[in-house]
């Protein structure tokens, strides 16, 4: 007999956390003014009460945690958080329909940042709130399950960050808490620290906290329909694109720099292959517009590039100007960037720069055996010689990438979106980074004129990404309900 | 000291053969009286004055072929070949640019089929012909050497094709050119047989024959601007159909099979994914035009969906009807169809279905890994067990065929494409497929309106796409030239 009892009680858990946060909008409604207020209460309780059922019906002696049901725990986690995140969207002023409120909330807890609401800058306090933590709670939540369930899980080669005191699938759920507190305090501290410079920018206190919590979590939720680009200063812009960056680099090693140790950040040759890439992107786009764009000048060209390709290669999705406009080159340029992602362990999506550089390093390999047949070419990762194994996933994982991302833009094109709409939202989805490309959903549009099936299938496109893909489709294998 | 002779060597044999193809011709337009012959003569005398000295220049005692040796013959022969190719359509009446000409013939000669020339229907039947010529040779051309030269090379994969007597490269050059010999006599049968079905199905003899050799070859240069859909005939779209399919399966079987053992081409299952994929795309681009088009009935809509299913999965490219217009479902299928091509020993491009087969197969037993972790999942290939190399060999050349597609993508943008233009071009090419997307290089348009910047690159695609990538961009290592 299967045992559902520890899935359905770290679910209510998560439902009974998710419910105290629908207070804190409640207040910020009060505060204004707002009377959405009594929304995000009665959400709260409904999404409580289910949390507590949940935890009553599952009471177990110890809590432990066997590799099938860390599977079926983890989507359902990513389906379930959305739908009750969903609620205060369905009955505030705005009057969603669920598929808009589903979507929103998806795309909120998987850090996405596509959005189906217009009218952001005069929309109520606590809705604004409300997808701003929605964002940071996915984005804490990714760097959790990225730390403790996926290395065990060994998804697309996440075994690469297996720590020695996680070989056992049993010591889950207490490493988990145990790593969400220490990361925790990190990571509310990052969402301080870039509050306080979002508003030292001139930024309003209330939007630096919204921006703040959705920069770290590289989300991309904002405050104004304009995004980032509504508050229209320098140096919002750069607060955004640094904090972007620290967002996409590997929390673990942050816990290891505050204990004094910051060499392991320094030396990381994720983070420095993160670093080049953004660098060399943000190079090339610099000349580029600064060549084509003659009323720009060199800063404001590199202010451009640099916050765009940052926001993009991060899958957060701010947007300062509409990039679409730019020209096919940064629209493309920008398009494949969207398939890249930040470091493991950190907030961001995409296929991640630690499998990018096992795939590159596995290519350099194949290159030389051509040349020297006989020869035996190791793989590495940081100096460490890459498992046969590891590479397999690796490569697995980005062949499944590729056939996802094809299999939803096809899905899309079937619902009648057109071609560059249709392969951008699947981009986009899968990737969890927020705009596409286009007149509809690009940097300057929103979400809210593609059909609701063209939403659903996005969400799944979302969910897909967020959880690496592999955890979400083994599910769909009958051989995993057999096992 | 390197020796060079024997590339040299090769090559000024291949040029010799080029010379003598442009006789056909020379002799085609003296019949119809069109003043070109002359052309055809005079870069008849210029290939073969070349190929002599090469050939006199590198005589030796014994033709063997060591490893670097032949990187370098493949690659410099795929572009002096069209180098040229290219002279009588700079010198005929059309007077193509060098540029124009040498985009035409890569094309051609990589079974592209892009072509840069309209008027096609009243250009000179010696220009038509040489069309036809060099993409039958290069049909040829590919096949000798995905038998012979690139199992020994071990390019992405392609070492699951090593037959026994294949063990030593020293072999090679006396193999190639028995392959040739025998695989040859079937090529030439399954010409005629198509052009005589062509013939049959209404088409002129001229045409018959030119669209045989283009068939066979999976190129896809027509004799019509219209391209297949010129001629207007149901029986001609079938017969066209039918031989593009048979372009596309492994003519090593084909030698099998006239020997009387037929089992193995219809067992094979690169041959049985081929045909299942071909038939999963029709059925459903059938039911879409069937249901989206109401004038249209049932077998007027397998037909156009069967055609160019095939037309574009094989890399023929020919049209019947400007599939653009159909809507962005179609369009989408037919994209990322483009990528799949057909079977490894057969003259279609792309990825080619036997690493499809060991990429989805790898990605299963990676699924089957993450529920058992510590199970063991062979990966097979027509029953046989595949080795890590060679699934690891594949799973490079995917990454690398996919940066190449993106490379060539931004590379066309930033030459002032627009996106889709940009991107089904470098996907168009890489996979030598022949048309794009969109209203300027699509089933309908041509790429004349291309900066010649953008021939030239996508040239280079064509001739990466057709080389298997590694073949092609070992030489730019420079430990390859260290050696």
């Amino acid at each position: 007999m299967f045992d559902y009892r520890p899935i359905t009680f770290v679910i209510g858990i998560l439902l009974s956390i998710l419910a105290a946060a629908m207070i804190l909008p409640a207040l910020v409604d009060i505060a204004y003014g707002h009377a959405d207020w009594a929304v995000f209460l009665a959400s709260s309780a409904v999404t409580l009460f289910f949390g507590l059922i949940l935890i009553l019906g599952s009471r177990s002696s110890g809590f432990t945690l066997k590799l099938r049901q860390a599977f079926i725990l983890t989507t359902a986690a990513w389906v379930i958080l959305p739908a009750f995140g969903a609620l205060p969207f369905v009955f505030s002023e705005l009057r969603l329909s669920y598929t808009d409120a589903f979507f929103e909330a998806m795309s909120g807890i998987t850090t996405t940042g596509s959005t189906v609401i217009t009218g952001l800058d005069s929309a109520p306090p606590g809705i604004l709130l409300w997808r701003a933590l929605l964002q940071w709670l996915g984005g804490i939540g990714i760097i959790v399950m990225a730390l403790s369930v996926l290395p065990l899980m060994r998804v697309g080669g996440m075994q690469l960050f297996r720590m020695e005191s996680s070989d056992t699938s049993e010591k889950v759920l207490p490493r988990a808490a145990q790593i969400a507190s220490s990361i925790g305090f990190i990571y509310v501290a990052m969402t301080l620290i870039c509050a306080g410079f979002y508003a030292l920018s001139g930024m309003p206190l209330f939007d630096s906290v919204a921006h703040a919590m959705t920069t770290i979590a590289t989300g991309g939720f904002s405050t104004s329909d304009l995004s980032i680009g509504g508050f229209a200063s320098a140096g919002t812009d750069y607060v955004a694109t640094v904090f972007m960056i620290l967002g996409g680099l590997p929390f673990v090693l942050y816990l290891r720099a505050v204990r004094g140790d910051i060499m392991p950040l320094l030396r990381d040759s994720q983070v420095q292959w993160f670093l080049s890439i953004l660098a060399g992107f943000i190079v090339m786009l610099t000349i580029y517009l600064w060549a084509s764009e003659n009323q720009l000048g060199l800063l404001l060209a590199f202010r451009l590039a640099a916050f765009n390709t940052v926001s993009v290669m991060t899958g957060t999705g701010y947007a300062t100007s509409d990039y679409w406009l730019w020209g096919t080159f940064p629209a493309a340029c920008l398009f494949f960037l969207m398939f890249f992602g930040g470091c493991a362990g950190s907030t961001t999506c995409g296929v991640k720069i630690f499998r990018i550089q096992v795939l590159y390093a596995t290519m350099r390999s194949q290159m030389r055996k051509l040349n020297h047949p006989n020869g035996v070419f190791l793989i590495y990762y940081n100096k460490k010689p890459v498992s046969e194994s590891v590479s397999s996933s690796v490569m697995a994982f980005f062949f499944l990438y590729v056939i996802c991302f094809a299999a939803l833009a096809v899905g899309l094109a079937l619902l009648g979106l057109d071609f560059v709409t249709a392969v951008s939202a699947a981009a986009t989805s899968i990737s969890n980074v927020g705009p596409g490309l286009g007149p509809i959903i690009g940097p300057a549009g929103n979400f809210m004129p593609l059909p609701d099936a063209a939403l659903w299938l996005m969400s799944f496109g979302m969910l897909l990404g967020r959880l690496e893909l592999f955890t979400v489709l083994i599910l769909f294998a009958p051989s995993f309900w057999r096992g």
